[in-house]
């Protein structure tokens, strides 16, 4: 069974090159071998994730993620079953959204600054989407 | 939460250039800071504005317009909850309505001349997004 | 409110060009004034008629034409509230229903000649319109 | 082809009881011959009439009707073809709207008193049928 | 145009029944002229009203409330052009929210205390509606 | 903005009363105050719960489950914005699903006994919903 | 494959009982033994009949009804692929529709008589549906 | 009221040019001037034939197949009421089903072979446009 | 994965009270622990037979059956996958078809005698789902 | 009646071109004669098979599959009746899963390597569709 997930989460510390390494690497192998697909969005002190895969996989994902002291408020957006993955080709794609041109978080958002934890978790999730779609991935 | 509002409204002295920049100007970086995205038309006495922004913006909004002496007559024609902004990249569009092609406002109207106290709402909205759509907008 | 009515007629005289603009050119003003538009299809001695405009002047209208002895049999097919007209360009096209290629009109007739008080008003609706796009239309 | 038809209009002379049977016993007679249904409401001022039949009878009628001087300003709010009539059993049933609830008004209307020339046209045959349904109806 | 109209705002000084009949007081003969129903709810110190009328009377009256100084934060939840309306038979029915079982807020609320600034406008209405349906209203 | 939860999970060690209320007793008063309702069900060695409250609070809820050492393989099943919550009425139900009949597991499974961590989520979800209908329930 | 046919025809000579019992009589043991049921209806000089079975029976009783010197202007109404008959009970009901309450075909028709061959097929089948609904059947 | 008819038979001698040419060129002016339009498919031993028309017209061209002797086991596949014919401008289309690709026949039947008496009648029907679509047919 | 299947199969010696057993028998216990629920109907020749279980269980069973010589022409009819059993009380309930009223085989075939091998698999089960609800079913 | 049937199967001895061949050859003369169409894909060790055709010719195939000792837990994914099939130019297709980019599996599936025995039937067909539109198929 494929789920799709995202949550939105707090850093507890400052988000910067090392910091995003450091939770991006360990995982990279196991993401691969258990099949997570998937974006990782982030400002300064914000994370925003989705994450494809087993539902099973994904929901042993999320508990690191619950458990590791990185994240801090930890909220679940979305969590549907799919037929099929909107990220299959992406072991992980990153995207800071400080370098996002802020019109495009206006056309989603109340405010030119992103607030994941306010507002329906399908509009943030089409804001997602929608950056992808015009190429504001720093990676895959 | 966004939303997107359409109100019409009667000037209560000519409309004209100093009167629309009295209008806009003072508004203008407010807006921008509260994330208030729309377009105002105008004919020689009658307002037509959309508002698009966070509920509460909008609404603080609306009352300033509803007390501002320079509007009689303010009349709600649509207030909706969206996923989406339609003007996301405009700070205060305009449209001067007289200069419209009367073609373009028998479309949508009974006479040649814009009534937007009668009429449905949404009809209204749909005679200015057509109009945008046309290029009838003389600035963002 | 815009409407948009269909209505056919059998002609009380022959149906020819000075017949044609004894009826069309009196109302051109008071048309163009109030805001109607549309298109007049005609044979020998059928007229087939789209008036649209706000639902008080279309009504008007049609009052004048069933007082007219011009007119017998008149008979309304279509009456809807509409959000947009078709014909806003058109203050009222003229078409020679005897001058359409017969295939034209077998598309949505039983037989080769119009019968537009038989069948329903919606069908002969969209043989005026196909008719239109195809460019059967004389002039607007 | 059965057709169902709301129009107003406004009485030229005051209505009362002998205005109105002068309005409907002529026509009884042919209503019943041609197979006309429907009901007739009235206001001091102001008819309001569903008129169900064939689609040239309802054509006939609706032209004897513009052409008579008791009758100004005919309006027509709806015109279906149907496939079932809602007054089959009703020869021309009369409702004087005077004597009406006017909570019964105000559920459809933005006042109190009946102003059938403004708004849908579906939603003036809606208070209808809401009429007939709870009993205001003074004979068949 | 009917319309229906809920909106949300904070009582500048503690609401009690003195303050509560000067709100309702003065408005209410002008409402019943007017054709204005609906209900007001309240709290210590915020009120939720539903308004139903034509669309220029109801904008008229949001437009008093908006100047009135006893409101403060005055917010739109929702605003339809509506057939039929759902409170013919109120002039303007009470309900005190504090004296609200508070199961009947938790169905519709993430906490037991009513917060109608934050969560979208129809499920507001819906608990509203579902108030009047349990029978928590003081008065019409 | 209010959600419904449904989870699985292994208990880490069989599942009794004293660990049941070990279990529910310290989250009670928490439950109420953060306005969480819902349904806790379980076999011996399997916890099946509904969560339903706002979206902060319940997501800070399953981030504390997924930290507890009494449940492993915690496993979304299903995650829904909703506007009205189904257990309103519950700070938190409780149904020993090895006390239910068989009959009523099949309904819903391939086989009789319970195995929450295959099958579609709104599949468990219409299980646990049909065994409240029938009352399979121990106490709210 | 199951079907259900309406058709229309003149009968060639007055149908009386003896007529009648001429064209049911010899049929009536083939249309039991190919599985045909449905409802002949008639007037003086008209017949109505539904017809439902396999595709192949139903066919082939068409092809003996319009080789039939009885019936002339045999008019096909409806031929449908059904899942389920409307008439399993039926081995051929008969009903004089010059019997029925011409208030009972005002309801369908836009005359008192019946006219079959005119208008919607859907409307005539519906027609005849309600007169068995309400009981003018003579037998099956 | 336009019709849409399709019917399969079986010929009573073998399909050839002269036959077919017996089969066609009576009735083609009589075609013409009724309004029937549509195509006859064939194989050596079957008919398949497309007929579009007036109700009237259809019914009685049908009726003179299943009289006719080169005919036998007429079977009614589709017959609908419809607001557009398909083949407008086809007096009678010819398709020799022999010469068709039976890559062409398998894509709607279970095997190379033709074989209309099986089979839905709308898959059948979708079978002849899309030979029609693909160029298989032999003159108009 | 919860699946329904629906397959017919000709019997290789005549169906009697000895032959069933020998068919029903060995399966019980197999079936109720496997979690398989259903319906087998059959006549002299014929079975047709509703399997209800998991998609595993349901398959090994079909796999017994077409390789059971006491079946032959296995056909399957219907194989959906359902989130909810319709025979979740029935470990395998039994029905003589050629006991059941001929009308209630009529409705739903084109002859009284029941042929499962042609038709719409989807009305071969709503004709079983008829039987049950009118009790011609022997036990369960 | 047309059906298309996806079932998966267990290879019993390794899957190498021998035994590939072994399957396939006997069965094209017989496929091609009966109609069948679809296409074949296989592992090291799993069938995956679409099947096309008549019900009949299908479910003889599926009982010869089930029969054959080379297969083992032949489990059906799907069984519709369909209109048209999606391989009519293919007598059956072949593609060896392990040849296709692992990208292409993880679309569709939790893991990259394939698991037909697990998830809904129609995203396994969604997959083969994909495969064969994004040409991994060695042969028709």
């Amino acid at each position: 069974m494929l789920v799709q997930c995202l949550y939105a989460s707090r850093a507890t510390t400052p988000v910067d090159d090392a910091m995003l390494q450091g939770v991006l690497e360990p995982s990279r192998e196991r993401n691969m071998a258990e099949g997570i697909t998937g974006m990782l969005c982030y400002t300064d002190d914000v994370f925003l994730q989705i994450l494809e895969g087993g539902r099973t996989e994904v929901s042993q994902l999320l508990t690191r993620i619950m458990r590791d002291d990185r994240h801090s408020d930890v909220t679940l957006l979305v969590f549907d079953e799919i037929d099929e993955r909107a990220f299959s080709d992406w072991s992980m794609g990153q995207a800071s959204l400080d370098k996002v041109n802020p019109g495009h978080l206006l056309r989603f958002s109340p405010r030119r600054q992103i607030d994941p934890f306010n507002g329906p978790g399908h509009v943030m999730l089409a804001m997602l989407l929608d950056l992808r779609a015009h190429g504001g991935i720093v990676s895959r």
